[in-house]
């Protein structure tokens, strides 16, 4: 992974070949079979496509299949699902995954009209809505079903906050509590500055291969026990509900049938808190909690990396940073880094299963996974 | 597939659902499991990503898996590479592969620019080239070496434009004879408007599944014998020659492999002709003819479709039209049609073997599928 910065003029090549190299470099393997790329916004941002050939022949292994994988803010999870099947196909064996997203150096408004090519351009963006507008409509109406109130929700980011502070790559160093939240500047009532993911560079790459083959080049392999997707209505307005994310639902069923497991032997989580509301929703979502009691696990210090389920260990979307495409990979790279137990400071003690969940668009597009210690 | 057209006003989601719902209405499918979507240029200019929830909604099957596989123009080559491998992977069992592109309706300056993301921004669209330009310069390398003439090239497309005659869906239905070809205006030097493909909307879109469950809902499977992807450097100027696609020879080399097969055995070729001279050089570099010796083929008639090697027999790229993204699914399509005898007019006798070439950028990724009758 590289550290999640913003403005430091970097390019979208610089940022992923240093995460990738670091991925070839510590694993030490040479030949690839495979390069999947994963990123939303080039082709807005950069005025760039073809990722996959861009970044092989920086990696100077320009010989090698290599193709872009989009499902927006999901795309570093759904690069990965894709990265997966290959392997299981027994076309490709050792399969570079990396992702990348370079948001810093843009306007504002050409970052929110970027943003919002993850819900419809014509039907829904056209109304002026915006991103974080459509997830304070989710704030809103789950406050008002579950009678719960901003402060609970607060605690998510002071817990991303908290465990950013150990992360060497994270964006956000800084120890914030709930008063902070709650009096940082107003975006899309209710969700305030610090309720919000922030606006970021950074890459992030793995190595996956057959068990056999891992083997041979880590004493501590990391098997994939579960890839899913499922998705969702594209846009908000065509659901019955808002304050269930019915794709984490269904791709974390999925997953946890895939691995053999339930939510009772996850034993860390990396859940997709773009927004506060999103993190409290996957609690839920995911099978930690009933819908409405997400924050109670908050309460009772559970998400801590001491708690029962350690959320968010390396600081989450929240503080470790958002670049959006390539979140999905941070996530997964980092439960890795837990299994393998090289976590630094950020470790959490004991931990054999790790879930990630990857979401693009409001819910539209989930991806899962769940890893397991070998 | 639909139509390929330019100016209809239709909509990425209008094509695409038209395609898709085509092919799951002829099948008879009802259930899929999965949604790839083949697609270069949406986010610069239609500033909408997120395609796989988007078209899984517009069809009515927003739960299933779906996500964007981009490769720039061989975008739909490679989304069926990542079906294939989803297929074969067990985890997956029918899925749609569906590509789309809208060029139309946009200024010249900026489907230009889109089309130039296939290519390095930084370093070589920065400054001023097109892709025709880069085209331009293989054609010329390409004359000179090999002291080929122009209305050899020419060949090519006075081909593509006979068979496109035939084809209801084709952009272009108007013959076309060399010396219009030379005549027609300069876009380029050499390549003149005749020898580069149009700007069109369109979106083709087929279905996967293993054998015994493709034979459920046909009597006329086509079997996917091979599909295999391989790179070069993305840029032109990192390159020894610009006269060979060596991804072109790799990704082929490989197919003939994965399909047990040498050129000799292949009945019908569909080749990326996005510029006479790639449709020349297409059939030197997939083994059809030696190198300088394309036009060969053409000057015995031997590409044509009662030749030995019937070649984009449905008007290929120029012809047929070339909605960037989606061209390579096309071609597969096309193909498939050849080989289950439905391809009225423009039916070939006795196809049972057929390839396609998708090309993304100046030949630096490279799809090759070979499809076999069942």
């Amino acid at each position: 992974m590289t550290s999640v910065t913003s403005g430091s003029g970097r390019t979208l090549t610089d940022l992923f070949v240093e995460a990738a190299k670091q991925a070839l470099d510590e694993s030490g393997v040479d030949k690839i079979d495979s390069l999947y790329v994963g990123n939303m916004m080039s082709g807005f941002l950069q005025n760039q496509e073809h990722l996959g050939a861009l970044m092989a022949t920086a990696l100077g292994r320009e010989g090698v299949p290599a193709y872009k994988v989009e499902g927006a803010c999901a795309s570093g999870g759904v690069a990965v699902n894709a990265a997966v099947k290959a392997v299981l196909s027994g076309l490709e064996e050792i399969v570079l995954v990396g992702a990348v997203e370079k948001m810093s150096g843009y306007t504002t408004p050409e970052v929110t009209t970027g943003l919002m090519m993850a819900e419809d351009r014509l039907k829904v963006a056209s109304t002026g809505v915006t991103f974080v507008g459509l997830n304070a409509m989710i704030a809103r109406e789950y406050m008002s079903k579950y009678k719960v109130g901003h402060e609970s929700l607060a605690q998510f980011p002071v817990l991303c906050h908290q465990n950013g502070l150990d992360n060497p790559k994270a964006q956000f160093r800084r120890k914030i509590e709930i008063q902070d939240v709650l009096e940082s500047p107003l975006v899309a009532d209710p969700l305030r500055l610090l309720d919000c993911s922030g606006i970021g560079d950074g890459a992030a790459a793995i190595l996956l291969a057959p068990r056999d083959v891992a083997k041979k080049f880590t004493d501590s392999p990391v098997e994939v026990a579960a890839s899913t997707v499922a998705g969702d209505t594209l846009s908000l307005y065509q659901r019955p509900t808002t304050t269930t994310f019915e794709a984490s639902r269904q791709a974390s069923d999925r997953a946890y049938k895939q691995a053999g497991i339930t939510p009772r032997d996850v034993d860390l989580l990396e859940v997709h808190d773009a927004f506060s509301i999103l993190g409290v929703m996957a609690l839920e979502d995911l099978g930690f909690a009933e819908k409405g009691a997400g924050t109670g696990l908050l309460d009772e210090g559970e998400c801590a990396r001491d708690g029962r389920v350690p959320t968010n260990s390396f600081g989450g979307l929240k503080a470790r940073g958002h670049p959006v495409g390539a979140s999905g990979l941070y996530q997964i790279a980092e439960v890795a880094l837990q299994l393998k137990n090289e976590a630094g400071k950020c470790q959490v003690p004991c931990a054999e299963v790790g879930l990630t969940q990857s979401v693009g668009g409001i819910g539209s597009t989930v991806a899962i996974h769940i890893l397991r210690a070998m």
